[in-house]
């Protein structure tokens, strides 16, 4: 979604992709194959950049040191990186900050975890400080059993426990917001995010309090990790309250409404934070807009052969990143706009019944 | 711009470009370097394809004849880019069906072209019946000199000359239509288009009267050419009566501002119906959308040079194609959407300045 951001801008984007069945190879012509773990294969596309940025968190610590020193302009920084690699360093910069976050320990072994779900009570969250993604690396533990058994688990593979306490939940937002190399700033509207199974399932605009109480938590953020480009946070609202639960320092699933919904979306407002050029309108296009996200079904059928089905639907906006389906991949998504949530929740939903094969979930009925 | 749009649906898109450097191949990986004169590269390159489509008129009989032999399925269909090809089919089509337009007459030399113009009266519009683009093969004639030199030329080169009367305009007018294999139709907007030395310079949605009857002339016409796909018709508005200018059977340059102005641009809607998926809507997004195109500058600067200027525009939806600068040619479009068009044109031409390096004309002033 960068690269279909990029094209119409005529910008010069060469993309680092793990293996050529990639969404962003399959659509571009200036693809390097390299794993980002092979400092040689990063160092060798970055030599060709002004300016590389990323999708995703896992360019190890080693590689983002030698492009750091091979004075390679990286947009967020090597330092911003490595905050946003790392729940661990996010909890305690936003406890630093007094930013809200919810109750936590950082634990390295069965004793410290222990310790810190006598402090906090169960039910816990328990997350891997890194490489976690899309609800891997998360577990909700609610007894000294499985405690246990995490615990083992990633003292056995070296991963740092982040152990949140398990806030109830009002309700859950998401906001982005843009930042340039100078500092400038530009903020998208607060979304409501509805999640089940830890992954999540749809976006719309939010009403009522605490949106501008969120803007705030997003900016302050920003500027603490010395953002440049988008950056997504994902706030808790527990008893009226906001806490932070996760950020991302890339466009985000939370933001994919932006394509359609808003002035500038988020992939345009990243090209143009991290290349320079001035951040754009985030005024929305619409009074409501929903997006849904496509999960792959557990009829193991593609949404891509559906697409006749979906388009069916009026005003549906479908994208498909063209990922082979497993069932429960985030494979795409669609947005609808309107006038009202409801309504383009439901002609949402009615499209991605139809990608998916299955009916949509309770709570969107 | 197709391919823009069939990315995000994951659309399997290949495409036969002339030469690498051109906008398709330039954001493509699946090209295929070839000439749409080259009969054996044009029909290895259907071999690959269920459906083949046009985003030119370049294909010259043969090759349509070709492919129609090797029972390539065309949409179009060979029939109906016959007629797109062809200025006189057009004129001769409509006559038959009685459609508005302006008196014509077709001549193969000075002799027919001196009577045609002893019909209709100084000045005349000429027309190349074949391979005329963008302004290029239309002359306006004003005395039997220019047209002795004209004819004389279109002789030499074997070309059939269209030659109509020029009627005072009131004002120019657009309209797309979809229409797929099964006969159904999505119809857009009409707008308003804005030339200078015969290039479209401004389009925005139109108001007024004869809308009604733009229609009914674009839907008459896609279903007296079989289309299948998206049809422009460009119509003068002269003395209070609409009369056809031209068409194409494909994405138009009038259409453009489609992409951020309808639910569904007219570059989705085509490959909708090429592909047998179901239109989709045609509903506005916004009160007021103008989309300014973006001309080569006489200073030779290349536009993709100043999109940092033209991004701090707000609000204004830049478009680049990709193609060599030349004064005067056409190499990209920025579109604002808003509530007023006398506001959005300000913004879209604020833009253009700013992309092309000279001040708006004057009736943008």
């Amino acid at each position: 979604m960068l690269i279909e951001a990029a094209s119409p801008l005529d910008l010069e984007i060469a993309v680092l992709a793990a293996s050529p069945a990639d969404g962003a190879a399959r659509i571009w012509p200036q693809v390097q194959i390299g794993s980002p773990d092979d400092a040689e294969a990063v160092t060798r596309f970055a030599a060709r950049c002004d300016v590389v940025t990323f999708d995703h968190e896992l360019v190890p610590e080693g590689v983002l040191t030698r492009l750091e020193r091979d004075a390679v302009v990286l947009a967020p920084s090597a330092e911003t990186m490595r905050i946003a690699q790392n729940k661990q360093f996010q909890r305690e910069l936003f406890s630093t900050a007094r930013l809200p976050q919810p109750a936590f320990a950082t634990c390295r072994d069965l004793q410290e975890a222990r310790a810190a779900t006598f402090e906090l009570g169960f039910p816990v969250m328990i997350k891997a400080a890194q490489g976690g993604y899309d609800g891997r690396g998360v577990w909700q533990v609610d007894s000294e059993d499985q405690l246990a058994a995490i615990a083992q688990g990633c003292v056995e593979r070296g991963i740092t426990m982040v152990i949140e306490e398990q806030v109830p939940l009002d309700r859950e937002l998401a906001i982005q917001v843009a930042r340039d190399r100078a500092g400038n700033l530009a903020v998208y509207p607060v979304v409501e995010t509805i999640q089940a199974d830890g992954i999540c399932r749809q976006i719309n605009f939010a009403r009522g309090t605490n949106l501008p109480e969120a803007t705030e938590i997003a900016v302050r953020i920003a500027e603490l990790v010395d953002l440049t480009g988008l950056l997504a946070v994902e706030l808790f609202e527990s008893n009226g309250r906001l806490l932070i639960n996760e950020i991302a320092t890339r466009p985000h699933n939370t933001g994919h409404y932006t394509i359609e919904a808003i002035t500038t979306s988020q992939f345009e407002q990243h090209l143009r934070a991290v290349l320079k050029l001035p951040l754009g309108s985030t005024e929305p296009i619409a009074d409501a807009a929903v997006t849904v996200n496509v999960l792959g079904g557990a009829d193991g059928g593609d949404p891509a052969d559906r697409v006749a089905a979906a388009l069916s639907v009026s005003g549906a906006h479908v994208h498909l990143y063209g990922k082979t389906q497993r069932p429960g991949r985030k494979l795409g998504h669609v947005t609808v706009l309107g006038t009202a949530i409801a309504e383009c929740a439901d002609r949402a939903w009615s499209a991605v019944e139809l990608l998916v094969g299955e009916p949509r979930p309770e709570f969107a009925r």
